[in-house]
C-alpha cells in the first residue's frame, strides 16, 4: 500500500489531520512538518534500523513518531513511566543506540545517545529517503509487554497489523465524514498509537491531549469537538463525575471506546442514563488494539461481556472446563508478526496457528464472550498491565527476601492493584516503607505493590506445582480482616 | 478470515441482510437458506471446482451464488445477455461441466448439465462441507472480460480482492449504522457482485432489484428505503427524469455511486440542483470494482474527472505525451490474481509490478485523474463493455467480408454505441439488415453494431501499422453527413 500519510495528503490535502497544543494541521500540513522532522532526524540518525522513542502525548512526539515511520525506521515505543533499570533492559533487548525524547525526560540512559525534540527542531536537516510504500509485512512499531516469565517482550507490529486492526474497528464503529478521534491515552501504548494509525488510514483528525484532564475533554466534547474517544474505565468515571447534570454531549459525539479492564455496572447505568454510547472492548499489544467489542445496544443485556470478536478475528476457547471456561485463542491478520529476538517465544505463543491470548473466558449461547481472568495473572491497573512475575523478580534481588508472590486485588479507583505476600529469610525483616521505597527505585510507580503482608505458610500449589495465585488473593483478604 | 456470511450471522444475527422479491432476511436467516441451498447443490454437483452461473438479479440466483461460495466452488459468473456461441466459448475456457441457471433461461448449452434454481429448490439436500475460512488468495469468482485480442479472458477474483475493494470503498464513502445498498446493476457483473460482497463484509442489507425500474427505485428511495445505490449514467438519468419536481430524496439516501462511463454535465447539474450526492467512479473487472472515485464536493470543480485513486490504490501514468496524456497503471491489493488458463496474458498485463489498465488519461496539478479513452478502444455502451475486436472477429467469418473495423460513436441514450466500417470482397455485398441479423445470431444484442457503412479506402494506420480507430470515428461521421 502507498505510504498512508502521503496518500491522505494526496487524497484529502485540506482535511484536518491533527489538533494539538492549540494548533491544527491539515493532512498536507502534517505531511510537510513530518517530512521536515524526518530531514532533521537524518542529521543525527545512525544506521540502526531501530530508534527508541520516549514521549508524552506532545505534538513534537506525535510528529517525530510519524517522521521515523516515514523513514522506515522501527519505532521502539518505550513507556515514559518506566524506571531506569526497566528502560535499560528494553534498550538492551532492542539493541538501541539512539533515543529521541521529550524535553522533560530527565534520566540518563546507559549506552545510548539521547536527543530531545527541542534539539531536533533546531537542526537544519538533510535529504531524507521517505518510504514510498507501507508493506504489509514490514515492522513499523515495537512495544514491550510482559508475559508470564516476567521479562518484557518486544511486540513487533507490522503495517498490515495496524491496517487490519483499523479495518476491524471501522467495520464495528462505522465511519462518518466528520469523525474526529480524541487521544487522551498514551501514544506510546497501542491504545494511543492505534488512534494515530487510524487517522492515517481513515483520513480523519486526531485531537491530542498531553495529559488526561476530564474537565477539558468534557468542555471539548460539549462544544462538539470530537466524535469518538478511547478511554480506560477510570478516566471515563472521572469524566462522568465532571459532566454537569444539566448538560449532555451532542449527538455528534457518537462513541466511547472503553478498554483496559472491566467496566463497573454503576458506570454502565450512568452512561445509559446520560445517553452516552459505549463500546467496551478487549485487545492487547499483540493484537494491535481491539479484537473483541461489545456494542452499546448489547451493553445492558450482556453486562460483563467484552462482546464478540471483530470482523477479521476468529476466536476459539480451548481446554474448556465443565462450565465452558477455557483459554481464549484468536486468529486474525492483526496478530503481531513477532517478538523481538525471541522467535521461540513467539512460536510458543501459538497453538496450531491460533494465538494464545493467555486469558481465560467463556462464551454464552449467543456468542458473547466473558473474560474471567488472565492465565498469566496479569493485573490490569488503571489501564496499565502489571505482571506479578516482573515485580517478584525485582524484589527477589533483596537479600532479606526469601520469596514473594504478587497478586491483584480489586480496587475502587484503579480496577485492580498489585499487593505482595512476602516470605523473609530467617531472622531478616524489612518494613513496608523499606519495601515500598525499594520498589519505587526499581519499578514504575504503578507496579509498586500497594500493600505488603508477611506470609509464612507454604504457597498453595496445583498438582503440577504451580502457585495458585487466585487462592492467595483470598488469603491476603483474610489476613487483612484479622485484627493486627 | 472467517467465512464472511457466517461471521455476520454470528456478529449481527438480527441485522437485515437482504430484501428481494418482497421478502426480507436477516443475516441469520440468510445463512440458513444459503446453507440449505448448499446442501441441495451437493445433491447434483460433480467434482469440478468451477460451476457456471447464469442468472438475473433474482433471489434464487443471489442465494445460489452465496451457496456456491460457501462450498468453496469458483463461481463462473456468465453474462445472462450473451449469445449461445459466446457462452459456449466461455464454458469451454472455464472447462465447466455444470451450470446453475434461472428458470427463464432457455438456451441449451453444449457439453454441460444445466440445472434451474427451481429444480435445485425441490431437492432434499445432502451434507455440505462449508468453508471455515475465506482465504485471502483463494479464487471465489471468475468473470469474463475482453481485451484487445478480442477473445474474452476469465478474470480470477480472490476473497482478498473483494475484501480490499470493499475497504477502499468504505474508506471513501464511510459506513453508517443504517446503511442499505441498492443493487439494480447485474449481480453477474462486478458492479453488482461487489455489492453482495460488501454486504457480507460490512454487515449491511442489500435491496435487490430483478430489473431496473426507475419509478420503483425512486419510490423506495423517497420512502427512505436505501442509503447508497450503484448505477450507470443512463440509469441515473432515467431516475432523474422520473423524480417528481416537487419531491426530494431524504437525507438518509446519501450516495449515488456512478460508474461505467462518463457522466453528462447536464446530469451533474441536475443532481446538484436536486441535492443528490454523486460519487463518480472508475473501475474494472480486473480491479474487483472501483479504484478511482470523485467525491461529490469535488464534482463541480473537477468536471469530467473520475477523481483520485482510492486508499489502497496507487496509480502512475506512463509513456506520457507532451501534454501529460499517458497510460494509466495501478498497484492495489484488489487487482485480480489471474486470468483463467492464461498465465502469459496475465503476466503481460503488468509493467514492472504495475497493472496496465489499458486506459489513457492524465492527472491535473491536484492529482485528479481524467480518462481520455481506452487504449484498446473498448466501447462502453449503457454500462456494458463492448470490444471492437470481438465483434470484428465474428464478422470476419462471413465469406462476403474482407475486413471490418468497429468503433464507438457517441449516443445520447447509451453513452456510446458500436458502428462498423465494412470492406466487402470484390463483387460481394450484404445489406445492413443481413449484417444486423447475422450479428444478432452470434452476439449479445448490445454488441451488434448500430450502423454499418461501406469503406473502401485503406485503414488509417500508425507508423507501426496499427489501425487508428479514433480517426475512423471521424471518417464514419463524415460519411454520415454526406447526402446518400
Amino acid at each position: 500500500m502507498e505510504n498512508w500519510l502521503h496518500k491522505q495528503a494526496d487524497l484529502k490535502p485540506n482535511q484536518l489531520a491533527l489538533i494539538a497544543e492549540n494548533k491544527q494541521y491539515t493532512f498536507a500540513q502534517l505531511e510537510q512538518i513530518v517530512i521536515k522532522r524526518a530531514q532533521q532526524l537524518m542529521t543525527i540518525l545512525d544506521d540502526n534500523r531501530r530508534v527508541g522513542v520516549l514521549t508524552t502525548n506532545c505534538l513534537a512526539g506525535y510528529v517525530t513518531i510519524l517522521a521515523l515511520q516515514q523513514l522506515g525506521r522501527q519505532l521502539v515505543l518505550l513507556n515514559r513511566r518506566l524506571a531506569k533499570p526497566e528502560l535499560e533492559d528494553q534498550i538492551d533487548q532492542a539493541q538501541l543506540t539512539q533515543i529521541v525524547q521529550d524535553d522533560a525526560f530527565e534520566l540518563d540512559l546507559s549506552n545510548t545517545q539521547q536527543f530531545t525534540f527541542h534539539y531536533l527542531s533546531q537542526l537544519a536537516g538533510q535529504p531524507a529517503e521517505i518510504l514510498a510504500d507501507f508493506k504489509e509485512d514490514q515492522v513499523t512499531s515495537i512495544m514491550f509487554t510482559s508475559g508470564t516469565t516476567g521479562r518484557p517482550k518486544g511486540v513487533e507490529q507490522s503495517f498490515g497489523n495496524h491496517f487490519y486492526s483499523a479495518m476491524g474497528s471501522v467495520l464495528n464503529l462505522g465511519l462518518l465524514p466528520d469523525d474526529c478521534w480524541l487521544a487522551a491515552v498514551p501514544i506510546f501504548h497501542i491504545s494511543g498509537f492505534s488512534i494515530m494509525m487510524r487517522s492515517l488510514i481513515y483520513g480523519i483528525p486526531v485531537r491530542l491531549y498531553d495529559h488526561f484532564d476530564a474537565h477539558q475533554i468534557n468542555a471539548d466534547l460539549l462544544a462538539g469537538r470530537g466524535s469518538i474517544i478511547s478511554l480506560v474505565p477510570v478516566m471515563f468515571e472521572k469524566m462522568l463525575a465532571d459532566l454537569p447534570r444539566n448538560q449532555a454531549y451532542p449527538a455528534s459525539f457518537r462513541q466511547v471506546l472503553l478498554g483496559g479492564g472491566p467496566v463497573k455496572q454503576v458506570t454502565l447505568v450512568a452512561s445509559q442514563t446520560r445517553g452516552i454510547s459505549i463500546t467496551q472492548c478487549y485487545g492487547m499489544t499483540e493484537t494491535a488494539s481491539q479484537i473483541i467489542a461489545l456494542n452499546p445496544k448489547d451493553a445492558a443485556a450482556k453486562l460483563g461481556s467484552v462482546g464478540k470478536p471483530l470482523f477479521p478475528v476468529s476466536l476459539r476457547i480451548v481446554q474448556q472446563d465443565s462450565e465452558g471456561l477455557g483459554q481464549l485463542e484468536v486468529k486474525a491478520p492483526n496478530i503481531a508478526v513477532g517478538y523481538l529476538n525471541q522467535a521461540d517465544k513467539y512460536q510458543a505463543s501459538f497453538d496450531d496457528g491460533w494465538f494464545k491470548t493467555g486469558d481465560l473466558g467463556w462464551q454464552d449461547d449467543e456468542g458473547f464472550i466473558y473474560i474471567k481472568g488472565r492465565q498469566g495473572d496479569m493485573i490490569s491497573s488503571g489501564g496499565e498491565n502489571v505482571f506479578p512475575q516482573e515485580i517478584e523478580a525485582v524484589y527477589r534481588h533483596l537479600p532479606e527476601i526469601e520469596d514473594m508472590v504478587v497478586v491483584g486485588v480489586p480496587d475502587t479507583q484503579w480496577g485492580s492493584v498489585p499487593v505482595a505476600l512476602v516470605k523473609f529469610k530467617s531472622d531478616a525483616f524489612l518494613s513496608v516503607a523499606d519495601l515500598r521505597n525499594y520498589g519505587r527505585e526499581q519499578l514504575a510507580h504503578y507496579k509498586v505493590p500497594h500493600d505488603f503482608v508477611e506470609y509464612s505458610n507454604d504457597w498453595p500449589r496445583t498438582a503440577s506445582g504451580k502457585i495458585q495465585r487466585y487462592r492467595l488473593v483470598t488469603e491476603y483478604q483474610n489476613i487483612k480482616k484479622r485484627p493486627s
